[in-house]
């Protein structure tokens, strides 16, 4: 059939119940058929971590009302995906969307982010897939100035599939700034966390520490995610699954790795 | 001072007590000051997984006899790089050294690697960084013939320096197939993992998951880690901190993403 719905996967780390994917399920149920595949709880930093050591649940859930499926999983964003394309779902999804994340990834923040690992899991598994963030951490952001850039690039995806080897980190700038200028496709700033631990004695005397830190970006470029958002544009990344850093192929060959 | 020993630390996955990271500790001494800062117990899986919702703790240990400062770390990997490099050591590393992992990290296992996690970081801090790893999973691996291989890779590393935003994913053939054929630069090959969850009932009757699977490779290309490891050389691969998958922008600027 044709004009049959597309099947849309729908992921987060910030958990099932979070707003963001509320409103992500929103916008999804427009353009498919829809089942979220989400955490349980909140699943922030936790990269492309999956769970090896210890068991997994996936149950049936209804969070709110509309013709969506949801299933809440005990794992991470990447065991979502597994479990979704592997145990929950009955055919492989036409499209992955992650988010929308109470938070930028934009730049290196990238690979600490499980909004994003679902959707480079997804590429792996040769799905098109995006990761949606908004700049704005609050609970209670408003995501209505995004959604129908949200819904302009999903369409667009599901109509002309994503080339090759890679996945969409979308950031959304804060919503205090919309109206957005538009949709730019960039490159990953090179940016850096400078950590600040927060050293602390707990009620028997010993040290632990919380991790802090501010972002830091050494990158000017105006072809760059951070630039786009900085002059109130939506950044599109295309993320790759091929991490080979090719242009150090050459110098290190040059080297001498030979046992002595 | 001109011939001041290098400062290495020293980072694992699989916890400060594996054998893997003991051998690498035994390699490091012969070549600098060594400070080891390595989780306290089993990470493998972890990505590049940070922790932001608890608290750390890192406290000095002797795990054995020898030259090295030693740290156990309530965290991740990339915890432990970022506690190294802010919190316990007084000036930046010259090298950071992980490892030596029980199991291969070739291929597509570098997204889902501790080990190789901490690497990534490392070189995010510009620090030159190594993984090593061996295709060997057991426990009592005999890791004693990659060790002259890892010490020349560590000192010509040392002496050299790497390129600039990478840093190196080196895995070691089987113990069996020793001796072995030199070391490869090679590029990361197209792979997979096909997941076959092992879906079992608890003692209540409700289901739960084991995610178990097999690694598919896709790709016969004789510059490939795959291809070498299989050849009986050490690989080694130039991972990427720039994300961006560049050959997708120009593609991309051809499709429509503007909100109607």
């Amino acid at each position: 059939m044709a004009d049959k719905r597309p099947l849309i996967l729908v992921i987060n780390d910030d958990g099932i119940t979070a707003p963001g994917i509320r409103n992500l399920i929103d916008v999804m149920v427009q353009l498919g058929d829809v089942v979220v595949v989400a955490p349980d709880g909140p699943q922030s930093g936790m990269g492309h971590a999956i769970t090896i050591n210890a068991t997994l649940r996936a149950d049936a859930i209804k969070i709110n009302d509309g013709p969506q499926k949801e299933f809440s999983v005990s794992g991470t964003p990447v065991d979502c995906v597994k479990l979704a394309v592997n145990v929950i779902l009955d055919k492989k999804p036409d499209m992955i969307v992650s988010g929308i994340n109470h938070g930028s990834n934009s730049s290196i923040n990238v690979i600490y982010s499980g909004t994003m690992s679902a959707a480079v899991e997804g590429a792996l598994e040769g799905i098109p897939s995006i990761g949606f963030s908004l700049c704005d951490y609050s609970w209670d952001a408003d995501f209505n100035p995004a959604k129908p850039y949200i819904k302009q690039i999903a369409a667009e995806v599901l109509a002309k599939g994503l080339p090759d080897g890679c996945c969409l980190n979308v950031n959304i700038p804060h919503p205090a700034q919309a109206p957005y200028k538009g949709v730019k496709v960039c490159r990953q700033a090179r940016a850096n966390w400078e950590e600040e631990f927060d050293a602390r004695k707990d009620p028997r005397g010993r040290n632990y520490y919380w991790l802090t830190g501010k972002f830091v970006n050494f990158d000017n470029g105006q072809d760059t995610d951070e630039w786009a958002l900085a002059n109130n544009y939506i950044s599109m990344v295309p993320v790759t699954i091929d991490f080979t850093a090719h242009h150090a192929i050459q110098s290190l060959n040059q080297l001498n790795f030979e046992s002595k």
